[in-house]
């Protein structure tokens, strides 16, 4: 799930000049074009740095994911003034738009760097940890509904395991598909299901 | 969604030799490591004669996609006799099953191909295509439902492509990700979201 504005300025330190050249060599060649030339190209110091730094490809790859998770991490909202279904509503918009486009280059990007766990430790790795991180975060968002009486009281690991799911089907299915009236027959069902079966009845007096 | 006894007895046809050769090598292989030649070590005719039928790599494994969809949509069950709610069960059962073990080497094969479709329109089409299909059979199962009884009065559609993200997202976690509780967890979720929002609540006389 891939933050917006990752490299809004410009980068100032090594680690983050070779993330932005890699992020931009992904976007341009693909995982399968990408090669550490083409990551040096976009990087304004040299290819030995990168040798220096990663042991190859996949290896600075798997660094890249670990860079977007920590930057998506340290950008969560954390405003506990919200109520909880409008805080997972807006999580929900961000990652999986109720009228969303297919084709998304990062989005892209990321749905071919998962393909990589198939046959990949580190990769596997990677993703096991970010899925869990997503299901936290969105369990702990239910559970504060919960608390505040704006969600049933259902199972918040479940139903965060659940939603998790929806949107890693969203982001494959917006870049290896074209059919977007899938996409938004798949939301409006998310909507329905929240509404429900996580929303509380009466929850529209806390909003 | 890849159907189970694919190749069980041997090939009697060029194309269908050629679809075995690619399945082996494949799961051997992975899409990474796949070239024409280590098809052709698992086939007994020459290597020219892929040359002759296929343009190369991608081209020859969109037409496994084909041939595996195709194998799929033939063996689908068409019992009517059965209950739509334990129809729609048995499919879920196929392709998500209720203890997913993660790790497979088919299903594998499968995500790394859908990736490819991030990049390459063919594989993009037929994607779209065998979701519609499988979309398709998921909302013929709960109109039979809605008409028998056994289904409340859903809009079929979108609770199909619902269905089929999740089993989407299954599989793709499946093989990505480390995480057998989380897959359960999810499955646990999809059959409370049929008990409660699909499943009449009086269907179980009609089981």
């Amino acid at each position: 799930m891939p933050p917006e504005n990752l490299f809004e300025e410009s980068a100032d330190d090594t680690r983050t000049a070779i993330m932005e050249a890699t992020y931009r060599a992904l976007t341009e060649y693909g995982y399968a074009g990408l090669t550490i030339q083409r990551i040096a190209d976009k990087f304004e110091k040299s290819k030995s740095l990168l040798y220096h730094h990663y042991d190859g490809k996949d290896d600075l790859l798997v660094d890249f994911l670990e860079f977007v998770l920590d930057y998506a991490e340290s950008n969560v909202p954390r405003s506990g003034d919200e109520p909880a279904p409008r805080r997972l509503t807006a999580f929900l918009d961000s990652v999986f738009p109720p009228d969303p486009t297919t084709d998304d280059e990062f989005v892209g990007v990321f749905v071919q760097l998962r393909a990589q766990a198939v046959q990949d430790d580190a990769y596997e790795c990677h993703f096991t940890q970010s899925d869990r991180y997503f299901r936290q975060h969105v369990a702990g968002i239910i559970e504060d509904g919960i608390e505040e009486g704006t969600f049933r009281e259902v199972d918040a690991e479940q139903s965060a395991a659940f939603l998790v799911s929806l949107v890693n089907a969203a982001l494959t299915e917006r870049t290896t598909t074209d059919d977007p009236d899938a996409l938004r027959a798949v939301r409006a069902e998310v909507d329905d299901y929240l509404e429900t079966r996580l929303f509380a009845n009466d929850r529209r007096r806390d909003r």
